[in-house]
């Protein structure tokens, strides 16, 4: 049964995030219900990822099995015309034997959005996290170095993250000013903790307030205690910008599989 | 009695544009509002221009007389926290004696972006047009040099514009190219006819799009002749960015005033 691999964007404002919950529509949800009109019948999708309520995507990635043989442009266009106009399809293939948008993953990239304006920003209010206080760009760069390579980031999760462990790799950790006063932060790792970005984000804004030196940063990480950390900054500043793949799933021994069982952001 | 001068950015997405309408909520009208609440005593404001339905702006700039002396910094905090989220005031201050926002104006400058990708953007969707066939961006910046200048832009009015002359002065058109696709057309000039930088941009559209030549372009303003310009672009890719003042009113002779009598972008 041929397997089709859809890449996503969404605006997450007003979803309950991507997985089906109680309380409200789920991107999940928004998803099989447009597929099963599509293709007519029931079909049920897997992602890379969950992103919490607020959290937008541009490069979500999803899959699922069909016995439908459809052209991959219907899989755009047609999705594309029968999802709400907060979420569409970017782009769909045929995905290889055995793909699993989770376990293959062999890493992601996120970017979290600051305005740091004085006065809050209607056309940003949905994209952007509002500090009004002036941040050190400079100080949040040097502190950000802390934050790379491997290790226990166990002061960074969520305090109800269900992963089995707490080693991740963080590859890459920028921080930019932009025109107009918005700062970038770009977080790419193999995998992630829950709100894992969000508190590196929120931790780093502590930084850039004043509030802490760099040091700070290195003594929180190696502190494996959540408590230490920065409050979690919010989700309407978070994008998962891209998922990457290699041609089959990680070895094992890489920590690849093992890593991605909690995956949030 | 002061005079205070704010300028205000917002989101146009749900309003009918600045103007009060009978068929929606109009910026004005929520302006009017919320001073009133603020100030209690009912003010009437006016503004550098009328924004469509849907046109967006990050320094519309707006002025009212009142009696009560609260301090600046009351007119931006405790505006913003009674304003709705997709409005707010960027600044406040003291207007000089005789200040009039629309008379005063020595130019504005607009910005208008597409989203030229292959698919529709949630997350640009509010502030893009969205154009899906590929446009060659040096062949719209070669067209544009011909839309510089001072000439007679009938041929880029609404049909119900009222203006009582369609001489107008356009002092920069730069076309950018944008990383992730999206494409910023920058229009600076005296003062604007109604939809005329909808319509400049919907015309280097068609010529982005190879359907016309860029000398067609010239062609198009020399006849004067609103039939013969592209489609009016939609009016969320429009933000009023910034709106130019000098010490007092532009001279009567530098055409200043009498251009303003129409102005929407």
């Amino acid at each position: 049964m041929p397997r089709l691999k859809l890449t996503l964007e969404y605006e997450g404002t007003r979803y309950v995030g991507w997985q089906v919950q109680p309380n409200g529509r789920a991107l999940q949800a928004v998803l099989e219900e447009s597929l099963g009109r599509l293709l007519g019948e029931q079909v049920s999708v897997r992602s890379a990822g969950r992103t919490d309520s607020g959290v937008h995507a541009t490069g979500q990635v999803i899959c699922f099995d069909t016995e439908r043989a459809l052209p991959l442009k219907a899989y755009v266009q047609g999705l594309n015309s029968l999802l709400p106009e907060d979420v569409a399809v970017v782009s769909a293939v045929e995905a290889p034997e055995g793909f699993d948008p989770r376990r293959w993953s062999r890493g992601k990239r996120y970017r979290y959005r600051v305005n740091n304006r004085r006065t809050r920003s209607p056309l940003l209010r949905t994209t952007h996290w509002e500090v009004f206080a002036p941040l050190d760009v400079e100080a949040m760069r040097r502190a950000s170095a802390h934050l790379l390579g491997r290790h226990d980031y166990s002061a960074f999760r969520a305090s109800d993250c269900q992963a089995k462990h707490a080693v991740r790799e963080v590859r890459r950790l920028s921080v930019e000013g932009e025109p107009g006063g918005a700062i970038s932060f770009v977080v790419e790792g193999t995998a992630f903790l829950k709100h894992m970005v969000r508190n590196l984000v929120g931790t780093l804004v502590e930084v850039g307030k004043g509030r802490r030196s760099e040091a700070w940063v290195a003594e929180v990480l190696a502190s494996r205690n959540r408590k230490n950390a920065g409050p979690t900054a919010p989700p309407q500043g978070l994008v998962l910008e891209e998922v990457f793949y290699a041609d089959g799933p990680p070895p094992r021994s890489a920590g690849g599989e093992a890593d991605a069982d909690e995956d949030e952001g």
